[in-house]
């Protein structure tokens, strides 16, 4: 029930996140793109409540705890400008994908099944290496400033995580299994940022 | 074209006003309503694409000039609370919609039913009903303010229309029929205004 909290809170965190990016767009094509992703990360919220209610809880309440998290992660990652929140996006949205499947991998069939289903790429990281590419590629200084920038943001999500494995028992085991669990968790994390962060020719 | 550059801009702006209403919302249920709602507004962006490619036009293109009025009409009108925006949605998104019937009226067949059918209901104004409307019932002072309000984002509401009949011919004859229509349109945004005010018991 944890893990569809989170799945939850994952996907209107991303709605949220994608639809201010859509309003910030510097012009309507892009605010169109990034409105239909936004869109795109309710797909599987009605699926999402009939699990959650098929174990006898609520949507609303099994997401809470986890929504508040995901906004801590976004208040404290302010971009100052379009590139930092493309970055922002592109990294933190990324990170907490990464997360939610390490966190499904170790669960039964069903709620994995859907879990994984909903942790489904919207194209915003082939949209942010398309256009964001090639304005890194000539400018070296914004190219440094937004390394730094997204290994402040994958800071953060580190800790996110942190506080998400404390509020989420993960796995159902002893101490033991969840050192090795949130050891597990965390490479998965870095590994995918490091691979992000390579598709834009940046260090991570 | 110009229509459905309208429509398309109106679904852009209500999508966008719904999902920031829906992280301010007070509880994680109002904001999964509030974030369906939004979601809703997209339904028949596909649609609109296609007509507009199949008249040799652009989305992004079509929508833009409306945005930017729509746009205007949501920064000339911050609310100061939760209760303030949800009259803004409310008064606001239900005239958007009242000017987009009435204008899509004198069209021909296939972009009349298109433009229509993206008008639909999305809930909003129930669910304004159902939660503001106990709260005004017993708050005379906040009734009077929101009152106030309601007139005021009326007033933004009708020079929208007016900036918006500017930009989009309307109907395609003369002066004098561009003058009957604007009448009519604004016969038909009070009209809806003071039906919705009344059902929140609020003078128009």
């Amino acid at each position: 029930m944890a893990l569809l909290g989170l799945v939850t809170a994952g996907a209107l965190a991303s709605f949220a996140r994608l639809a201010d990016d859509a309003v910030n767009a510097p012009d309507i094509a892009g605010r169109l793109t990034l409105t239909r992703m936004a869109g795109g990360s309710l797909t599987h919220l009605d699926e999402l409540e009939r699990a959650v209610a098929d174990r006898g809880g609520d949507l609303a309440a099994a997401a809470a705890p986890f929504l508040a998290l995901l906004g801590d992660l976004d208040a404290r990652t302010t971009p100052r400008d379009w590139w930092e929140r493309l970055i922002r996006t592109y990294i933190a949205g990324g990170m907490v994908i990464d997360l939610q499947r390490a966190m499904s991998e170790g669960l039964d069939g069903s709620v994995r099944t859907l879990a994984q289903d909903a942790l489904v790429e919207n194209g915003h990281a082939d949209y942010v290496v398309r256009t964001l590419g090639p304005v890194i590629e000539v400018d070296p200084q914004l190219a440094a400033r937004l390394a730094l920038w997204g290994r402040r943001v994958a800071g953060e999500a580190l800790s996110l995580a942190q506080n998400v494995v404390r509020a989420c028992p993960f796995p159902e085991g002893g101490a033991d299994d969840a050192e090795t669990a949130v050891a597990a968790l965390v490479s998965a994390m870095t590994g995918g940022h490091a691979r992000r962060m390579g598709r834009l020719s940046l260090t991570a």
